[in-house]
């Protein structure tokens, strides 16, 4: 850490479910005990595209899972660690959701990262939900999780989709069977109360959206390329060019592993 | 931390400005460089509350401080630990943000700890802007830095912020003069925007916006006790019975102090 000119280093402990969440307790509902949910945590993601679901997540009293490939803290996008409490050898084997955060730098990485594809897969295959927020979703496309499927993406890497086998729908959250994917960032909040529906009932999902009063009021409307108009978003996709081009080689190079 | 029955500790660092954020690099603008921002953190606050305003921060070239009263990390509401970066002792004497999370259990006891209630009474007085999402508000206030101006704070508590002096308004976002308040946990998104706006403009707090694709749309239609129904709302406020009415208690004994 000293090498990157932090000040400070620190003791953080992980999750370890409901329980670490005193300040939230007592809104468990009947049907949401038991709920195993793995997120997956990796270097230079984006905190927000995890602590969005995880709040939501935290509500229910499921045993919540950071699930990375070894067992050192990971860096985030704000400088903030996150230590996971479970590597890919020790996680559940059965999950009810297993979710996957962006953050486009770090989800390059992880896209070609064998042991973080392998562990995908291999879970993918048994988790109930299989889902995303942000550029995550290329992440599961480069697992092969998203072939076939409907799916979207953070706006700005989202037509890179089809490159793995999924078909691009360009809305806030995409359900296709057992696939919930979401759009950038801040679709992280609209997601975990969709997921939660599906898991616990709608009646859970509007008590937990009353608790963190999401009751969004924007001060702008630039929220997508369209609200933002042109200029806007062609001056970030030029200031994003580099990693955009990147994407798009690794998902070509993901598509074609996958014989896309 | 052995004695929470965590699993693992890890070791994570502290933000230290924007270099900690190299995926989002670039986004500076003329005005924004220099900026510094210090944010409270305590012990069992809403991790997204802090999250939110501090991802919109993340993307201006601004020194943003995690200052709290030890150098310990400290626990948040979904068990991630979160590691100051300044303690109150060594934070710099004059912010352009003065911020301050909530998370109404850890709120509490901020409001009754002395040396919390004067570090925020000096610092605000030289901050540009002295600000709160969800209970923060209520610290602020006992802090006595809300005497005589509008604001608000987390629905279920915010009746409470007239008894230290303070003008309630219910708004998702609340500026007067140069104290800018927010609602419950979410509202940390619309007020990074706002604030964003007001230290560097529009356009960077629009670029922002779209960047995080601030375009939400929640699933359902319960975000705040009007929306949520009288019957979502009550079972909501039993739930929270306890911690309400210690706030109660806890806010009339420093609007006591502060003479009001």
């Amino acid at each position: 850490m000293d090498r990157r000119g932090f000040n400070t280093a620190l003791l953080a402990s992980s999750v370890s479910g409901f329980f670490a969440s005193p300040a939230l307790a007592g809104l468990n509902s009947a049907g949401s005990a038991g709920l195993i949910i793995g997120m997956l945590v990796y270097s230079d993601m984006i905190l927000l595209d995890l602590v969005g679901p995880l709040t939501v997540f935290s509500m229910l009293q499921a045993n919540v899972r950071l699930i990375a490939k070894t067992a050192e803290p990971v860096r985030t996008d704000v400088g903030i660690l996150v230590a996971p409490n479970s590597t890919f050898g020790a996680a559940p084997e059965n999950l009810d959701v297993l979710f996957v955060p962006g953050g486009l730098k770090g989800t390059l990485s992880a896209m070609q990262d064998q042991p973080t594809l392998e562990f995908l897969k291999l879970v993918g295959k048994r988790s109930r939900f299989v889902t995303s927020v942000c550029t995550g979703s290329l992440l599961l496309g480069a697992a092969g999780l998203l072939r076939d499927y409907r799916a979207t993406s953070h706006w700005y890497v989202r037509d890179q989709l089809p490159l793995m086998g999924a078909t691009l729908q360009k809305d806030r959250v995409v359900q296709d069977r057992n696939r919930i994917t979401a759009g950038g960032v801040t679709a992280g909040i609209d997601f975990g109360l969709t997921v939660v529906a599906a898991l616990a009932g709608e009646e859970q999902a509007k008590r937990i959206q009353l608790l963190i009063e999401y009751n969004p009021k924007p001060p702008f409307s630039a929220g997508s390329p369209e609200e933002a108009g042109q200029a806007l978003s062609e001056d970030v996709l030029r200031r994003r060019d580099g990693l955009i081009r990147q994407a798009a080689q690794v998902s070509r190079a993901a598509g074609a592993r996958l014989g896309i």
